[in-house]
């Protein structure tokens, strides 16, 4: 958590090429003696070779191949392996006073692709997980409609489907970041974000199907939880890619995210994104509710609020190295990270290795979707020398993630909400990861 | 399961449009009399809310909305909800003599969009699933190469990464079908195939890294589980699209689909995607292992087999309304289904409700991506007479899903494998369906 220096010069972008280190041949994966890429007589792994043998340690004929494992019948709904039992979601302590207004973190270090599975969505909720009996649950939609209209979840799934892979980031993810380097790993600094494929219906649709008067400008929407949790949402929003949800990769919604409807504003802060939906109210103005006044508005130098600051900037973290993960070795490493803009589309991501001095293009992987995580990789030959580790997301409109002092100049110290700044990993000599901040 | 007989005409596609009765305006979804739709008092589900009054036998003021939930502490690896018990993988007991040489089914006709969430993607093992220590794992590259080598899933973690979603379909997917109409769901005529994001190494990369010598020509995969399940792959699918996944859906792979490695075969059968994989050997000619000579051929009329059928064909199934699922109603209905293909992408997906006759082109929703599961859907007003409703897939080759007459005719009875008709769900006159075969 030590201050850094801050690296003067330009803030310019170069292309990896053959002859950069960045990006070694082929051959020298190999060449540069990738830890235990080991030589063996063939012989000594085929299913004849003697199980006292081992290579590299490992046990030739293991347990696992010398018996029968479980059956097909064993597991009606799978489970991770017991071996990655470290890979959770986990809470801070001391963040909230009841974990029934918390959150908790999706583990973004030890995740791979763009996909986060639904066990590891970070989950965030002001009254507790509501535990609802869908048989038993309602989705009115009322107020400037022609024809007030109750749904049934069947009902809801009657009616044309969209299919969508979306982030979804709670606005105060790295909110804790605002006055320095505070928690060391990704979970913690960007771990309010995970990404899904939404099923459900378009609200436009809904709202259609009850007959918006022209007049509704604003829809408030209400959760069903013990908090009620309502948001404004203005009506440009409503009618442009909300989707009332039913499924998130491929199955029901899980408890903690809604189950059985939430409401999807794909780009937009996480908390108008309303779990346990009952209600959609067609209104003429904003509500001003509670999460869209004291909560959820942005705390400026001079004691003004910026309210409605709806939209999640573009904005990535490298996820690998990172400080929770074991230190990494000299040679040969993949650096991978997850990119994401609410505007859209991501366009490109640099990566620097100097603190921001030098930025080199990193590979995007597809598919790039908008208002999507992307993954980015850019391969890194290690040297052992101390490295400051950075990445910076640029979107389809061209805006590129600020640096923290960038962000700072305008916003100050006092927010809370709305961090895209540029995260540094220090690379120490020993190979271990710290959260620092650039001053 | 009765047989029906067949409708002759010629087999046109016509579109939809706004005159269509497959194509209601948004009105007429209302207006039709959707059920439920059913207008009220807007304050009637309001907060004040009088919590003894109730709407459609809902209670206005459920405990849910009345207590606290379970906070974020309690879940560090989320579950489905208690009421989505029966949205499982299933047996078929008297398939195999026992579970350990079995498989399970994906409940397709329960799932939405093309994401598989890991605790349901179908499971088939030969010995039982392994149960492998990651610590203890070696994957081997050996035989007609420069330099063997030996790699721990940690090395391997290091290397260039690839991310991909791909379907997985069991070759003998469908393979209970080939006499007629047997089962009666989508999750056990189709459920041997699943779709998720993939993450991994490229397998023409490790040959590469160990010096693939020119007079290697085949690659023989190899698993660690008491099976030792073999399959040889030729050269030039392995230096195409080939990968050695280590995750699945952003998540370490599950126990039974080969934790901690797998090969990936994109668009190839499943039994080529060898599980708990600890052995690549290059060759010069294939092995001819069990897998790929007394399993895995389809015996044709003539008493001869075709052997080497990898490529899993244009494919496509209806798993809404299903025989599965609760009866529809009349009025109107989303038809949703999944298509794929091992050739490519899906380029069309016609439905028909009248078992072949006309062909109604169904929406598919992206992305679509290239061996792939892509979702479709279909509007359809549903008058309450019986319908035969059908899913035929075209790819980017232009390949057409035949009939199942039309594979017949081919491929006669005899076969257990690549089944890729058409299917045909009977809707009867109560909404019910039911698996059936036209004559």
């Amino acid at each position: 958590m030590s201050q850094k220096p801050k690296k003067s010069g330009q803030r310019q972008t170069v292309d990896g090429g053959p002859g950069d280190p960045l990006s070694p041949s082929r051959r020298r994966l190999l060449a540069g003696g990738l830890a235990g890429g080991t030589a063996l007589a063939s012989g000594a792994f085929s299913r004849s070779a003697d199980a006292a043998k081992s290579i590299d340690g490992a046990p030739v004929l293991p347990d696992w191949t010398k018996y029968l494992g479980p059956g097909t019948d064993a597991r009606s709904y799978g489970q991770p392996s017991q071996f990655e039992s470290d890979v959770v979601r986990r809470n801070v302590e001391w963040l909230t006073a009841t974990t029934e207004s918390s959150v908790n973190f999706t583990p973004l270090h030890e995740l791979d692709g763009i996909i986060t599975p639904n066990g590891l969505c970070f989950e965030r909720h002001h009254g507790g997980m509501a535990v609802v009996n869908p048989a038993e649950h309602r989705l009115m939609i009322n107020g400037l409609v022609e024809q007030p209209l109750v749904f049934t979840v069947d009902e809801l799934r009657r009616l044309p489907q969209e299919n969508r892979i979306h982030f979804l980031e709670c606005a105060a993810n790295s909110g804790m970041e605002w006055h320095g380097a505070q928690l060391n790993g990704c979970q913690y600094t960007h771990g309010m974000v995970h990404c899904v494929q939404y099923t459900g219906v378009s609200l436009k649709l809904l709202l259609e199907q009850a007959g918006l008067k022209t007049s509704g400008k604003w829809v408030l929407a209400e959760g069903a939880d013990s908090a009620a949790m309502s948001r404004s949402i203005p009506m440009e929003k409503a009618l442009d890619d909300c989707l009332v949800a039913y499924s998130m990769n491929g199955e029901r919604l899980r408890p903690e995210q809604g189950y059985p409807l939430r409401l999807v504003v794909p780009g937009f802060e996480g908390n108008m994104w309303v779990k346990w939906l009952r209600r959609l109210e067609v209104g003429d103005k904003a509500w001003y509710h509670r999460e869209e006044t004291s909560k959820y508005t942005d705390l400026l130098p001079d004691g003004t609020a910026r309210k409605f600051t709806w939209l999640m900037e573009p904005k990535s973290v490298i996820t690998s190295p990172s400080p929770q993960l074991p230190a990494i070795e000299t040679g040969f490493n993949t650096i991978k990270g997850l990119a994401w803009s609410g505007n859209g589309k991501v366009k490109r991501v640099d990566v620097s290795l100097d603190g921001g001095v030098n930025w080199h293009t990193a590979k995007l992987h597809e598919p790039v979707l908008p208002k999507c995580l992307t993954r980015f990789t850019l391969d890194w030959e290690w040297s052992g020398d101390p490295a400051l580790i950075q990445s910076r997301c640029i979107d389809e409109t061209g805006y590129m993630q600020p640096t923290m002092a960038e962000l700072q100049k305008v916003r100050g110290l006092e927010s809370i909400y709305h961090n895209n700044g540029i995260q540094t990993w220090e690379i120490k000599k020993d190979g271990s990861a710290e959260n620092v901040r650039l001053a």
